[in-house]
């Protein structure tokens, strides 16, 4: 691998502390397996991986469990199994339309989950919190939120500064400069990390790990909404440039005189394949919402010229920016999400001739189109891997006492 | 760090070959140091550094070398040096219109090193490997190339596949599937591993080593020549994509109904952008070359309207096409390569304004623009990089017996 800055060595801790994420992230991906799958796909040594798992049992973490036999003779193999409420996050979803909350255990599964339409009108972020309280309270009384709880983890769609969750811009909620990260940690308790990112971004995070992309190194994720997300993996970790504004792929230029865009700008990919292109293309008003677009596809099936025509001429502009997109980044697999996900089947010939025409042979030749596996949930899945990492990321850390269950703030 | 895969486990003796990985890295990068500065920057003991390095010293890798005092009192302290003639690399370059060999030894010397301007037309791929041969073959009789080879490494105007260095496409070279990395390595010694990339990619790698972007993780690299080669390193490590075709920047749609490029598309940067937008706009001939360019460029220092308003048009759409860049890539830095650095000074302002009206604020508001620093040598510099990888990845493999030198196939 190819560094520009010089990692640092290894101690005798740190080794210890890596082979415990190693194991625990073979678990949190893989889910159950036995000691000798470990031994094969970790390449530690068998007594390392008896004394790991230990530590990690002993925390609770893990939990060894003997499989049923399967017809086979012979004594049953004893599987490794990630213990779902042994390490719990709350993962919280803004988009602009709803609003979701889930608890979700070691493991990825989903203890538990509420969603709620709302108004797609501007609302205070203070209110906003305020009903992510009121969907995330009763979650977190259930019997599996007294877990070792890591810390919280937030989807929006918006423009996010990793490094404290600051909203710098979130034009479909009317945001601005907003300290959502700070906003949380205030409305929870105030200890438990909370941690920020684009929707987009969790949402190919997702998918990465538990969807259409699982066993991909490059990915582009591509989601068409109101917005148009985007969520970039390369040689297998999330790109989120410096400062985790990356991946802002609905405002490249592709029309630079083109329709003014709402980021400000004229002629972004966005203007030309987001949802209210999709509404303009078919005579209605781009600010129509989900009805207005469901209705524009019923049209599409149905067989109405217009509907027909709007959609050609999503798909058509849908692969322009894909190919230069292809050209960029060289990806194996492109995974539409949105919209665009539910279009693929009526636009893929026209987004395959566009690739042939505009990309270059030798990575257009490599790539696939697949559409998302996750569906709406998939930032919020995502937001739940993102506050489950520091865990992922340094176990030993966590093998301690547990912490008592999260409480609301004031409750 | 957000992991897509989960790595392998550390073993006793991987951390032994990491650790001394971590210390060649930092003395090929960073220079002579002083044993308590390595311990400070690896976070290893002093006692692992010790024997560490007692290591590399057999081997003749790194040296250790008294520092003259400089007018303080007391012992001088010990330096350790890597040793350039321990390790060298043949580095090639193959441009639109010139051929380069060098001998660089570890630490990134240039031990030696020739250039020659090449007639910008259509050469058979062995025609260029032979004129290669007789560039670099004064190189590997001079006495430092008796160090340990350690492989060659070639930069190439062209889409390259990493894996075996197949081109699959150099319009200014007029080749379509040269399997080149088979050619160098048939032409010399059949022994030596070869490694080719892109030439773009390359002089981002070195900009990023020994240039520009020292001590940066998220960088773009952009570099007009003949065509827009681009380089991009994201989060400390060159991208390559999922063949080793990425990063080429210059074939994103910036203008869909626009010009026919080389490529087969329509409409990409490199035709708004490229030298022959700029000759075009000049009213001169877009295939004029180098010297058309070097014409333009004295034209419009003179204040020639015609050649200032030419330069203006490629700084405006160098902005636009930035500005995509910056929202896709949210980078810390853009180094600018090519006649791209040379006219910065002239159309910085230009570039400026549409990064202003075009890029989010966000990500704008982080990013600078700079000119390269290592000029016509930078992807040869970075082809001596990329052909010391192995011994910087993995340095335990060459604490062995010298091999001896390279030697030219049938010599």
């Amino acid at each position: 691998m190819l560094l520009a800055r010089v990692g640092t060595g290894l101690r005798s801790e740190t080794v210890r502390r890596t082979n415990l994420s190693v194991i625990i992230r073979e678990l949190h991906f893989g889910g159950p397996q036995s000691r000798s799958a470990l031994v094969g796909r970790t390449e530690l040594t068998r007594s390392a991986i008896r004394s790991l798992i230990s530590e990690l049992v002993s925390a609770d973490l893990v939990a060894e469990v003997r499989a049923a036999p399967v017809g086979v003779p012979g004594r049953p193999s004893t599987m490794v199994c990630p213990n779902a409420e042994g390490a719990v996050v709350l993962a919280l979803d803004i988009t602009v339309d709803s609003l979701a909350a889930a608890l979700i255990g070691l493991g990825g599964t989903i203890l538990a989950s509420a969603r709620v339409d709302r108004p797609p009108t501007h609302l205070e972020p203070s209110e906003i919190v305020a009903d992510l309280v009121s969907l995330a309270e009763p979650i977190l009384r259930e019997p599996a939120a007294a877990g070792r709880f890591i810390g919280i983890g937030v989807a929006v769609v918006g423009v996010v500064r990793r490094s404290d969750g600051l909203v710098s811009m979130a034009p479909n909620l009317g945001w601005r400069e907003i300290p959502l990260g700070r906003l949380v940690a205030a409305a929870f308790d105030g200890d438990a990390p909370v941690a920020v990112a684009n929707e987009a971004d969790l949402g190919a995070l997702a998918e990465l790990r538990r969807g259409a992309a699982v066993g991909a190194d490059d990915v582009l994720f591509v989601s068409g909404e109101v917005g148009v997300g985007g969520g970039v993996v390369v040689d297998g970790r999330p790109m989120i440039g410096a400062a985790g504004y990356g991946g802002e792929i609905g405002h490249m230029p592709v029309n630079p005189d083109g329709l003014p865009c709402r980021c400000g700008s004229i002629g972004c990919w966005e203007t030309e394949v987001g949802e209210g292109a999709l509404l303009r293309h078919a005579g209605r008003r781009p600010d129509g919402g989900r009805e207005a677009v469901d209705a524009v596809l019923a049209d599409a099936a149905a067989g109405l010229p217009r509907a027909v025509a709007a959609l050609d001429e999503v798909g058509r502009w849908l692969g322009v920016g894909l190919a230069g997109l292809v050209n960029v980044f060289d990806p194996e697999l492109i995974v539409l999400g949105g919209f665009f996900g539910r279009i693929l089947p009526r636009v893929g010939e026209l987004v395959d001739r566009e690739l042939d025409r505009r990309a270059l042979a030798a990575p257009r030749s490599l790539v696939c189109v697949v559409p998302a596996k996750l569906g709406v949930d998939a930032p919020m899945i995502g937001a739940g891997e993102l506050a489950m990492e520091p865990l992922l990321a340094d176990p030993a850390r966590w093998l301690l006492p547990r912490r008592p269950r999260l409480e609301l703030a004031g409750a």
